[in-house]
């Protein structure tokens, strides 16, 4: 086994490590239940869209500069040659004077280049309407090609597909997309104290709490965790548990061994394997220190802290982004945003690392304020009561009420 | 059918006709599966947690007391009766004077009620240690019920459980749970002119785009989509569509039909149910106007407009709060907190009505800036530019550069 560093290293070093790791292979799914996946292929626009002139207004179709200079005191008047109906091609065209009906949605007749909305058009009679406003040629309507020309990009590679990216792929027929497969994530609880949720833990034992907050984050990451059950602190079962993880899976997490004794233990599992390679052995922040991430198969295995709380955080702060790397991502996309506040009580912090603080969102006077959660670190319920945690840099020394804060939500 | 209203709603009150609806009922969950899901139950803790006193750090058990006054300069000597074994109930007690090991997550002998850290003792041989630091009555150990009293309320009924919800439940045993149903939301697309997603459209012809946004929207907030097709400008068809759609699912989106001809026509069609209520007839807001709510059946059936943009803003500000109620929702959680920001541009804005205006986000000086996208209304392209939109009250006219606002993601 290598060990590229032997020191502690600090959140921006960490998360430059996911370059080490590839991204999943891809595959075909339906576009319709493709919301929050990652698209593996450049969709590029297969004709104009839309595909021909569309009217925006219900009125009439004119050519422009018919109705220049008409007014309410001075109307220009027009000769209804005809109706366009939906979804058809126009069976008249239009002439200078001359205009016809046409609804939302419907294709200009040829010769048309603006629309005159039906509330500035007075029906005189069958056939003649006046016009008491001017329109410009391409008012009212998109032109062929206005949205996306042809052959022009539509998403990327690397793009998180929201609803409207959904709409435009459906718009050029792509009914089925490329994208990156959903990472599966292998989550194995350590730790002889450790008992499954459904037992009824002994005097000194407690549930498996880890497994399923992390199953939650693994979710909301977009990616599938698959729990690989609860391991003692044994040598040879922890280590077939992440042979087996590693198989199965493209990442892997072993949560619990919060004890010092624990954590050389996990490493001594994990340079067990060949060419397994310790990438960070400790993280400058806290909570979540000891964090370890090695390459093993190629593939990322993490052993994280034990307790729940410094799970959560590094999880959301370091494990999340190399999870989304290796699921494809390429740019974090809005539900990866921070929410600006201002913290409300003054927050002391240690030089020389990260800190992460637990924090409940309030809101006040038109902005968010960010109140310190108190409590020991260690206690669950204030995780409960947090919307998300604020991080404090290395070289700052705590933070005043008021300070410009950033929340990562949880 | 009954009209309550005549007249164009604001936000505000169509929001309010929320209440006109009930929540689905209630379902057994996986605890595993359930991150998202909105709870359907009270859940008390059954137990203290942690259930007896846990060291949170690895050290030596002892009497705080023996501790106080110990320093670099004067430790003070203690004598190690025995270590604590991680799951099991320690096999010693602890007396004045008298330590034993624990680590991380240990549970605490009888007669200590305070941990020395590993750190600040130092070993003198097998049975002695001297302790350079005092530790307080309570300091590093998490006391039995000190996280969670027994029968204290830790998660309510319409909250929508995060990671962190389930790991307190999975602490309590509950690996199932009780939740809403996810709702059902029929989508019904609309018009003569709009054809499949995996057809060829005519030369007057367009996609179904609505059906495909509308199920990425849906489905972000955690219900489920199903599409039921396109139907043509023709009344038993559409009246035979909403009757199936209404008899399978909690909720119902007609999309389709911006010229008033077609919203006429929806209009008809939904007020031909026995009992069939219009809520609302129009919304004072741009773009979205057009829009319908009615209750039949007792289920919500929303004509949306047949504009994509206008759909999606009204789905995302009107409809998604209607939703997550129908769905047991009882208060927003961090994925519904608007992202404050600063306008970097002149907005105008018409009184009288509720102006969204699409924006991207650009992170600026240690915060957001709202820059404002430009191009017609009914151009897809800029829903795919935007991160979300802002909202102008019906009372504001235009905002100034620099303006605080506020953005409603997408």
């Amino acid at each position: 086994m290598t060990q590229a560093f032997f020191k502690v290293l600090d959140v921006e070093q960490v998360l430059g490590l996911r370059q080490r790791f590839q991204p999943v292979s891809s595959e075909d799914v339906l576009l319709e239940a493709a919301v929050g996946r990652i698209l593996a292929e450049d969709v590029h626009a297969a004709g104009n869209l839309p595909g021909f002139a569309r009217s925006t207004v219900d009125g009439y179709a004119v050519r422009a500069a018919s109705t220049f200079g008409a007014s309410e005191s001075s109307p220009a008047l027009f000769t209804v040659v005809g109706a366009v109906a939906m979804g058809e091609v126009p069976q008249v065209a239009v002439a200078a004077g001359e205009a016809a009906r046409i609804a939302t949605g419907g294709m200009l007749p040829p010769g048309a280049d603006g629309v005159v909305m039906l509330e500035h058009a007075e029906s005189l009679d069958d056939v003649s309407i006046e016009v008491v406003r001017s329109v410009a040629p391409g008012q009212n309507l998109i032109a062929a090609g206005e949205d996306f020309e042809n052959g022009a990009r539509v998403a990327a590679v690397g793009r998180r597909l929201r609803p409207q990216d959904m709409g435009v792929l459906a718009a050029f027929g792509r009914t089925r997309v490329k994208a990156f497969r959903q990472p599966v994530v292998g989550i194995i609880s350590t730790g002889d104290e450790i008992v499954p949720a459904e037992a009824t833990p002994g005097p000194a034992q407690i549930r498996d709490v880890n497994r399923y907050t992390l199953a939650g984050l693994v979710a909301q990451t977009g990616a599938l965790p698959v729990a690989f059950g609860i391991v003692g602190d044994e040598f040879q079962s922890l280590h077939a548990a992440c042979r087996r993880a590693l198989e199965q899976c493209d990442m892997v997490l072993i949560s619990g061994g919060s004890s010092v004794g624990a954590r050389d233990f996990s490493v001594e599992v994990i340079s067990a394997f060949a060419g397994a390679e310790l990438l960070v052995h400790g993280i400058a922040i806290s909570p979540g220190k000891p964090t370890i991430l090695a390459k093993v198969f190629g593939k990322a295995l993490w052993g994280l802290p034990g307790h729940v709380v410094s799970s959560m955080i590094v999880f959301s702060r370091i494990v999340r982004p190399v999870l989304l790397h290796i699921g494809g991502l390429a740019a974090p996309t809005a539900e990866d945003i921070r929410i600006p506040a201002r913290l409300n009580r003054n927050v002391a912090s240690a030089q020389g690392r990260t800190d992460f603080v637990r924090v409940r969102l309030l809101h006040r006077e038109n902005e968010w304020r960010a109140e310190p959660i108190l409590g020991k670190s260690g206690l669950i319920n204030t995780m409960v009561k947090s919307d998300g945690v604020i991080e404090i840099g290395k070289n700052i020394e705590g933070l005043d009420e008021g300070a410009r804060v950033e929340v990562i939500l949880f």
